[in-house]
């Protein structure tokens, strides 16, 4: 059972002033490269798993996209992206990822920002995604980086270096961001691309994500994220057959 | 150009002295994954890049390998190789990995281990090795992973945890080992997977490798291996089409 921490009213609050709260996808730094690994959306069926806001919705609605789905398990963030003017071309749903059912061969991309690492069962949902993707269908999500997710102490103890520790202990681990008590799933880098392979898809791209050095030139704390990657960002097509 | 420090003599003499050295392939506690990941090699041509000893390219013999070509830049660990009882199904030749030409369509599995990260060109042998390997042929190989080689100081500085900087900084690492100034290259996990898509391979398998709970109580010294993973393993095909 994943915590929905989303709907925490001091979580939501705090999460509501981070610059991806307020700018969109804009404000997410790793937002460039996403977009650099999605398929020209215009006349794409989209779904959206864990969309929050709506951001990433309406963005690819704006792109052209025919329809898009955007499945969060968070009412708060739901009422949120209701907020914005209606399009009767994007559905919200409010839905556990873990549990949700995904109609066959109904989408052309899947996509999912930061959500999967509070999953506390992904293999099944990697294998729904398959099954709902049509054929030549993309999947592209990004996680917290392995790296970043393995220690039971994750702090820089010392210069610039990060602590990598228990890499091979998968399962929850509770950090403080934002509120006390946040539960995610760390996994191995080779837990989270077998698991694509065996749901049958093709690795197309793997990205270790930190910031670029002009995002760094502009946000001089984010140096010493540049030591180790931050997000784990991938790309994987359902091949047609 | 690759540093052969395996044709330095107090490197050749300490090298000589490890259990992977003088037990072959059932001193390298990482061999039953790569076993794991390879074909059924019977009746197979098999290529060994970086086959020092030979340890391989016997094993992949006895198993009924059609034939077996070896590789390596080291003239000294290839004097040990052909010592060895002579099979005319093994060829042994000398040549630097970076510039070796390989033979289109000749192999049905590419077998690497622990030598890709000394070469400091290696999307070229990428591409040269899809283009040996004939169609549903496989490479298998095996690297230090990107979170050891990544460091400028690569010691256990404190308790379990393992240090991880610089990892965006792609290139030569000089480290201590067995002699002073070995130099391997540091690549990131997205190069190392990128470069294989972009070659035409399909990515069968990722591992994540440190040793097992069963080896580390025979070896309690192993112990804190265990915190982050040692070696990068990987299995590739190239598809028919």
């Amino acid at each position: 059972m994943t915590q929905n921490i989303y709907d925490d009213e001091e979580f939501f609050e705090a999460y509501g002033r981070l610059d991806r709260s307020i700018h969109g996808l804009d404000g997410a730094p790793e937002w460039p490269v996403l977009r650099h690994l999605l398929p020209n959306v215009r006349g794409l069926r989209v779904l959206d798993l864990g969309c929050g806001y709506g951001w990433f919705c309406r963005w690819a609605r704006q792109q052209g996209a025919a329809r898009v789905v955007g499945i969060d398990v968070s009412g708060k963030m739901l009422e949120r992206a209701r907020a914005a003017p209606a399009d009767e071309g994007i559905t919200y749903t409010r839905a556990d990822l873990e549990h949700v059912d995904l109609p066959g061969s109904s989408f052309d991309l899947v996509y999912s920002s930061l959500a999967f690492h509070y999953l506390t069962n992904l293999t099944d949902l990697a294998a729904r995604i398959f099954s709902a993707l049509a054929p030549r269908g993309r999947l592209v999500f990004s996680v917290e980086h392995p790296i970043v997710t393995a220690s039971h102490n994750p702090v820089w103890p010392q210069g610039a270096a990060w602590p990598v520790d228990h890499y091979f202990d998968e399962g929850p681990r509770v950090t403080d961001w934002l509120v006390k008590g946040v539960v995610k799933q760390h996994r191995t880098m080779s837990t989270y691309l077998n698991m694509l392979v065996r749901s049958g898809f093709a690795i197309s791209r793997v990205e270790d994500w930190c910031p670029t050095e002009e995002q760094v030139a502009a946000r001089p704390e984010w140096e010493r994220e540049r030591c180790r990657p931050l997000f784990l960002i991938v790309a994987a097509d359902k091949e047609a057959t």
